[in-house]
């Protein structure tokens, strides 16, 4: 198949199952680089992103466990940027592996990416993302008075600091991740959805929020100007009646079909909408280009023909 | 001054002094860029590494303190890239709101970058570098029964885990580095040190040990072949009769003067040595070029004339 450039969003299931220890995660991370390798021994850019939930979630449950007056509980910015360190790392490491093992001469690098969202984001009223501990309300009150975080009850197990989750508009470090790929490097960018920063007068802030890791991919997409946006995801294909008696698997589908399902409220928020919404927002963007949802044990079929749920404009 | 490229190693006071937590950090790292910012305005390519030592320390202790099974501590090779991720990203955020300030159209951006050591290095007989939290001597016991880490006695303090200092002996994304240098982006690589990794049969493990910043910064600069090494620290000039009523400041000196005041004993273990040795190292490695050690806040001197110390071969 023809040579692309390709924006691989990486799932959950990718990097971390149930043993969050580090050789475990970088086990799933090998494994991973293995089923990416028939990309890039076809000639394939990739530019890879990946979620960070629960590596950033455990990072501030240990942050708080050992916060004191000399030693301070990071900030949420700080911990997505520590994690793009960690993931970032481990990826790099595997993709080198593969690389070696392959015989193919390309390097691969994870960068610290910064996504801009605007201060003026709806999100920003409405937190909708739970992080870090559970609190008691007592410890939550304390907490609201002294920096005035917003606390959620979560279904009785206590109360969870949410943030918002403002929509990506812009990556600070596109052109140099546009640089990397035209040098055929391997780039890992916008780990963990990327950290959050808002532009005031010239200054960048880093802001307590957690960007949705497939829209801050089809965001990478748009900017460097790729020909897919691949979203991997745990499953095979997108499917209308999930669940049900005559569950339908989708196969190619156009962006007016997809809306049809969309209005029909197929799709569950918090889970396949968001990966829908980035792959509609991709084509839209760039009507020629492609957006496909599958599995990563589903990709090898990509080198060859298509497979997963295609989305193409027409 | 004629254009250079110029690989900066930060000392620990250009991150943190006494305030611990990220806001202080990060305003201490843009005065830091700011003084980096002469050099971009004349033209220079800056390849900036850094120290970790109290992040990564806080890190481990924090680690610890949130130990458990479903969110184990993660090990030194991973919190090492955690603050590659913390200290990149504030880094690199601070030299792009200088960038816009100065409306100097470059674009900054932060690496993950592991440097390969020899698994035959004597220093993996005898570690030296104490890291991570006191303990007594049970819990050092069984942590040696457990894992086969190394404790010795801090000074009263109880029991602290050592891990072996290698000589970096390359730094793996060196060739990216490179590109990005050649293409005019600043790069913020070698945090810390770098992510300490050895190669057995083609692949790549993380080992618990600590690369000093100042070697690592000078394998990058020969790697990148580096017009000058520039390590900052504490002081403007290396000084002989440290401390003496006959102190005498260094200007420019030889390697083969340097050497002679090295075998005089006049350089502090751990602390000065290490800075020569690095700058040495440099300068016989590429002897047209220069190794300059000296301050933060000298360094505005460099653009027009020499300052602090400086060392060349003859």
């Amino acid at each position: 198949m023809t040579k692309r450039k390709i924006v691989v969003a990486l799932g959950g299931n990718a990097i971390l199952s149930d043993d969050a220890s580090a050789n475990a995660q970088q086990e799933a991370l090998k494994k991973t680089a293995r089923h990416l390798a028939a990309f890039i021994k076809n000639g394939d850019e990739l530019i890879i992103s990946h979620g960070n939930g629960p590596q950033v979630g455990n990072l501030l449950l240990q942050q708080e466990a050992g916060n004191s007056l000399k030693n301070p509980a990071m900030p949420l910015d700080t911990c997505v940027a520590m994690t793009q360190g960690s993931i970032g790392y481990w990826l790099q490491k595997a993709l080198d592996e593969v690389l070696i093992e392959e015989g193919i001469q390309k390097e691969a690098i994870a960068l610290v990416t910064q996504v801009v969202v605007s201060p003026d984001d709806p999100a920003f009223k409405e937190p909708t993302k739970p992080i870090g501990p559970f609190l008691t309300k007592e410890e939550a009150d304390a907490e609201t008075a002294l920096s005035g975080s917003v606390f959620k009850e979560d279904a009785g197990r206590g109360y969870r600091k949410v943030v918002p989750s403002p929509k990506p508009i812009s990556i600070k470090e596109h052109q140099v991740i546009r640089t990397l790929v035209e040098s055929g490097v391997i780039v890992v960018a916008a780990g963990g959805g990327g950290i959050s920063v808002v532009e005031e007068a010239g200054q960048l802030r880093g802001v307590e929020a957690v960007i949705d890791k497939d829209f801050a991919s089809e965001k990478l997409a748009e900017l460097i100007d790729a020909d897919l946006l691949l979203i991997l995801t745990a499953v095979d294909h997108v499917a209308i009646h999930f669940n049900q008696p005559d569950e339908k698997k989708l196969g190619h589908v156009t962006v007016s079909e997809i809306e049809g399902y969309m209005e029909a409220g197929e799709f569950a928020k918090g889970s396949m909408l968001p990966k829908i919404e980035a792959a509609k927002a991709f084509v839209e963007f760039k009507p020629e280009a492609k957006a496909i949802i599958t599995s990563l044990e589903n990709i090898c079929q990509l080198i060859e023909e298509e497979a997963g749920t295609v989305l193409t404009m027409q």
